[in-house]
């Protein structure tokens, strides 16, 4: 981690497994990814893969260990709820290879919200967790998610979701940030391809992405430079705009600044 | 496939691999899969795994060769166009060691669209297409997608997706049918789960599934029981019911028909 003012140079990557049956039918719109990635990427953390699999052990396992020894951090979404179809605390643990129990730090927590007679046999499986993983808070209803080394097991539901990853964050380590500027270019990607394969070779070190929108029926383009190099990135976003104005190209063209994110 | 008029009782699978930078930095929010989810589940196919990587050969190639071999066919998004960083035929090519050339089935197409002095250079580079594929009409934009063998090549920008989905779909054989039902109950998951429980015992082939929502400050539960046989479906909704009512929660509940699919 950088120390605090300095800014951080080590790269930390990660990958997010969403866990259901119901995103692969289609009968829920997967709406962790997006936020997810946004999320990561504000704090300096690279997300490197995305994989979807169904409630079904084997996948699960495979999945977790695929992408656990390949990336910093994996973070999942789903499975854990009280149903008999919520299997990722125990497709973790055995993934892991350890044990799992309810946990006593798990009840406390659950027992803070529901009545006595409301914490049945159910409810409690969701405070089974597996040996030597730490809590991930859930201050929406109470259940927990959980770290396991390098594993974060967070909830489907964005907005219980979304405090886990309040909670566990601060725990990361963080790495270099990505900067980013897009121009936008009411043009064709076809029209402005030639140029910024030019850029592409004059500034290797920035990445250059060309990504066509279709909007009132105009096809455009939106050019993405990204680095984690202040200077290098100014340089190519000057240089850029020098190609534009050349090719006449420079009035169907605007700079997107990162804080109007989405360009 | 199944003959008009039977109903087809062979399982045929997918996997959709989504293809691009934009993505993972949560640039651009995908739009793709949870249309492709719903349009397989509808025509009987069965999407099984989504991942999700950069423009990078060697990750695209692992993917692909991955998912190809383990599904009927493998759907992929984005890295088509006429960019440097677009690089999914290449890769594709590399994947099943073929060659990958100017097509020009491909090129007769964009000539259509194009004035002979646009069609550039680097607009061509999208009538790159690996040896041995057939094309997909792209009615938007021209350029086509490919098919080759049993992976599907399609655009990332959803409006042309969609329609390239839509001109290779009858190409495919389909099989059967999910059939899905949803009763939603006002009602946390820990409350419904034990029940739910019992009657996936009663009814072992019948996929349940419980999923938690939180609306308007409650926690429901969307329950949804899945499965080919139509007997069974009717069999286990009718004794969920029955359930739900011997159990004072009916009042609560709502049968949510398939046609009003997001449930």
């Amino acid at each position: 981690m950088a120390k605090r003012g300095e800014p951080a140079t080590d790269i930390v990557t990660a990958a997010v497994l969403v866990i259901g049956d119901e995103i692969l039918s289609g009968r829920t719109k997967d709406q962790n990814i997006g936020y997810i990635a946004d999320y990561l990427t504000d704090i300096g953390i690279q997300l490197q893969e995305v994989r979807i699999v169904a409630d079904d052990e084997a996948r699960i396992v495979e999945a977790v260990n695929a992408l656990r020894s390949q990336y910093t951090y994996l973070f999942t979404t789903g499975g854990i709820g009280p149903t008999h179809d919520d299997i990722t605390a125990d497709s973790i643990a055995k993934a892991f290879g350890v044990g799992i129990d309810i946990d006593e730090r798990a009840v406390a927590l659950m027992r803070a919200r529901y009545e006595p007679d409301r914490l049945t046999e159910t409810r409690l499986r969701m405070a089974r967790i597996p040996d030597g993983a730490e809590l991930v808070r859930n201050t929406v209803s109470s259940a927990p998610g959980f770290m396991l080394e390098n594993v974060i097991v967070m909830a489907g539901v964005p907005h219980i979701m979304q405090v886990m990853l309040d909670d566990v964050v601060p725990r990361l380590k963080t790495g270099a940030k990505i900067l980013t500027r897009t121009v936008r270019v009411e043009r064709p990607e076809g029209d402005v391809a030639p140029w910024l394969a030019r850029l592409q070779e004059t500034f290797p070190d920035v990445q250059m992405g060309s990504y066509p929108y279709f909007e009132k029926g105009i096809l455009g383009t939106n050019l993405v430079l990204r680095t984690m190099d202040e200077t290098k990135l100014a340089a190519a976003v000057k240089e850029l705009w020098q190609m534009l104005a050349r090719e006449g190209f420079d009035e169907y063209a605007t700079d997107v600044h990162p804080e109007s994110a989405a360009g």
